[in-house]
């Protein structure tokens, strides 16, 4: 990586701005600036912006950066949270924002055709109106790309029943370093024919390529829904009652858990939450298809609750169930009722094991002075685990990180992942190798040389 | 690959026998023999059969091949329709029959851990004693180990709703060349961390080195099940009518398609049909879920396809669901009523391209004086095309062959794939390159040299 060129010269500079006229190619500091930053805490000036709307640009642009060696970082909207799309050490920033179309959404193929730009829950609507499911559902679907939830095999709410979004892709065009064009699977449900190209981009964190079509599968829209929230006693419960659900054999669409704390902090946003006052656990179920068959499935849980002797059952249908959802997405803003700083991880577990995840976060937090919110997507075992901290009281910030450390090694240690939706980027990247083995590392780099031998794609980042 | 030893030489078979004692280390010519074929026409005689039951057997014999240079074949239960287990270049067959433990089947984490030899029915079944679902279901599952399933990412009767293999495997352990372990994925329902390595392993035809352990995905096993035989006029018919079902937001379980002269063969042998003799083309589906979900799906099912005006529908549940599902079931054997020998492929192609294919492949065959079945997975877009011949007549075995060929350029000419669920192993290995470009074949092959330097996994087949 080392051979990676450090600045841009003036013919780098012309070359780019013949190649992307006018405001489609950016130097200006102030410009620069608003590329420079994900969701995440972390930092890093582009040396420049180029906003391509043509796969021919994409191609030249490749063909460039591998003779110069240039690094290449693709961006969608910049809502990652582990600064993947972050240049920490410059290089060229993508933005695929202008290749945003929706070429195709079939209700005979059950297929949609996009460009990496679109942003997901757009294709999520435009597949609706045709009464068609695209499923993966990220908290950020209506503001992340569909480029950038496939680069990070991005997860979300449903993956308990749909999966992620790795499951949705049937077939990939990317330009890889050299300027050459691979398309890999396309509108088959089936295809087995060669290596899995398709999949190997899903999730690989633009270090293979830049993504300039996407074909996905859809489903038929199923035509009802409705969403339970479920108070407990305590932790506890509430994890024995996902059990009892998940051995009736209902199979939510989503299972959300929320902690105590995570109840604590909601409810000083003063939210008008219907969730009996006692409740220091909670569930909250999504159920999709048939009406009748929501209809039963809502019968089936209650019922195999009902021994959990809840505090609370509140059964949400049409806008009654954004109100429960609401509950959920109220979280993250507030947490900061507890805090001014958070670190929010987003390690997973083997889905038997998140009660001992859950209580051992919070000891690590007690042992350092903290207080630590765990909430999530309990179907699939994955838990968002946000470290509370006051980064102006001494030491604060480093006990945070402390946690931290000791989270992401709990992942771990319990047969889990420190990252099971956000990546790993620039926040994870030194512990990727207490996961992953130094052989499964080196194929990882081997297969990455294939693709771009000079390094040029998204240097620096974690697997 | 050419640098491959042709043959054994007195130590290696000393080697061999050392590694493996007994009756788990085959030579004679009459033992071998059983390990010469598959489900295709293919043959090619193994020069030793290798029958581990431990992983260090298989690392030790990994390391011993990759300095050796021998072919090495993994092999399951034999039951793959392309000859990709078959030695047509020899080398040491390593039968997996021996490793073939269920681990755990476990009900809190929803996976279950197997050793490669075990039968993907078996597995099934001690899923569904503790309500659990493994849903993949290719036509083999009573015959076929996990392991080949894996290996072929093999599809089936449920893909429709549950997806492939691909979709339920989390985690492998490989042997790879040279002795080295590899773990890839895990016990996690999500796990974002690294390439994709473990999908990389499915479908890659034992090209990069030998499973020893498979984690898969389980669900909560659906409490009620229902099929649906539908006869129409004709294939058209059968067709809109499967679009109009998906279109009212039912997603079966399975949605099989029959044309007349699948039907035919079916009459010839007497079989107890429940459809309506007239009938020229059938739809036969699965419907799983609640009981009442079940219910709702049947009556919008047949509500949506009155205006079609269908000659006949048959509902059937329970043992009456059994009975429906033998129609499908016999066409194998009936086919031969037809003619006595068969050419069987396995296209894909985009579900909305279906009834141009099918009427193509009938053209295809008239124009040969030879008679074409097409049946499947209409669901999936994944055609089941039967070449009837009888290779005794002068010409026909050629002609059928010419169809053959006929058939796959079709596939890849409407954008689908030469196979949906059989891969291509040795009779489709001259026809990869007409649908994968040259930088995709040059990228496998790259890959496959970072886990295979020496080109000792199963060579000579198709990608």
């Amino acid at each position: 990586m080392s051979d990676l060129a450090q600045s841009l010269t003036a013919a780098h500079r012309a070359f780019l701005s013949e190649l992307f006229p006018g405001e489609d190619c950016l130097f200006a500091p102030e410009e620069r600036a608003a590329f420079s930053a994900d969701a995440s805490l972390e930092r890093g000036m582009p040396w420049a912006v180029v906003r391509p709307e043509r796969r021919e640009q994409v191609e030249e642009l490749l063909r460039w950066a591998d003779l110069e060696r240039v690094a290449i970082l693709g961006r969608g909207r910049g809502t990652g949270r582990v600064g993947g799309a972050v240049p920490a050490q410059g290089g060229v920033v993508v933005s695929l924002l202008k290749m945003n179309r929706i070429i195709d959404v079939n209700e005979r193929d059950f297929v949609a055709v996009v460009e990496p730009g679109v942003i997901a829950g757009d294709l999520q609507t435009a597949c609706a109106a045709k009464r068609l499911l695209y499923a993966p559902d990220p908290a950020s679907v209506r503001i992340s790309t569909i480029g950038g939830n496939v680069s990070t095999c991005a997860g979300g709410l449903r993956a308990v029943k749909y999966g992620v979004t790795r499951d949705w892709v049937l077939g990939v065009e990317a330009v890889l370093p050299g300027g050459r064009v691979l398309r890999a699977g396309g509108r088959s449900h089936k295809d087995v024919v060669g290596l899995d190209l398709t999949r190997l981009f899903v999730g690989a964190g633009g270090k293979l390529g830049l993504l300039t079509e996407i074909t996905v599968k859809l489903l038929p829209l199923p035509e009802a829904s409705a969403s339970v929230l479920v108070g407990f006693s305590d932790l506890g419960a509430s994890l024995s009652g996902a059990q009892a659900v998940f051995r009736a054999g209902v199979l939510p669409a989503a299972c959300e858990f929320m902690d105590r704390e995570t109840l604590r902090a909601v409810r000083l946003i003063g939210a008008d939450i219907p969730l009996a006052d006692g409740a220091e656990g909670a569930l909250l179920f999504k159920l999709d298809g048939t009406g009748p068959g929501v209809d039963a499935e809502i019968r089936a849980l209650t019922e195999v609750l009902k021994p959990l002797d809840p505090a609370s059952v509140e059964v949400g249908r049409g806008e009654a169930e954004e109100r429960l959802w609401s509950v959920r997405r109220s979280i993250s803003p507030a947490a900061y009722q507890i805090a001014p700083d958070k670190l929010s991880e987003d390690i997973a577990v083997p889905r038997g094991r998140v009660a001992e995840a859950v209580e051992r976060a919070h000891a690590i937090g007690r042992e350092r002075g903290l207080t630590i919110l765990c909430f999530g997507h309990l179907g699939d075992g994955n838990i968002h685990v946000n470290i509370l901290h006051d980064a102006r009281q001494e030491g604060e910030a480093a006990r945070a990180e402390q946690a931290k450390d000791a989270v992401f090694r709990l992942a771990v240690e319990l047969g889990g992942t420190i990252s099971g939706e956000h990546g790993t980027g620039l926040t994870k990247a030194s512990f990727v190798s207490e996961q992953l083995s130094p052989l499964a590392l080196e194929l990882m780099e081997s297969i990455k040389r294939t693709f771009d031998p000079h390094g040029i794609m998204n240097p620096g980042k974690g697997w």
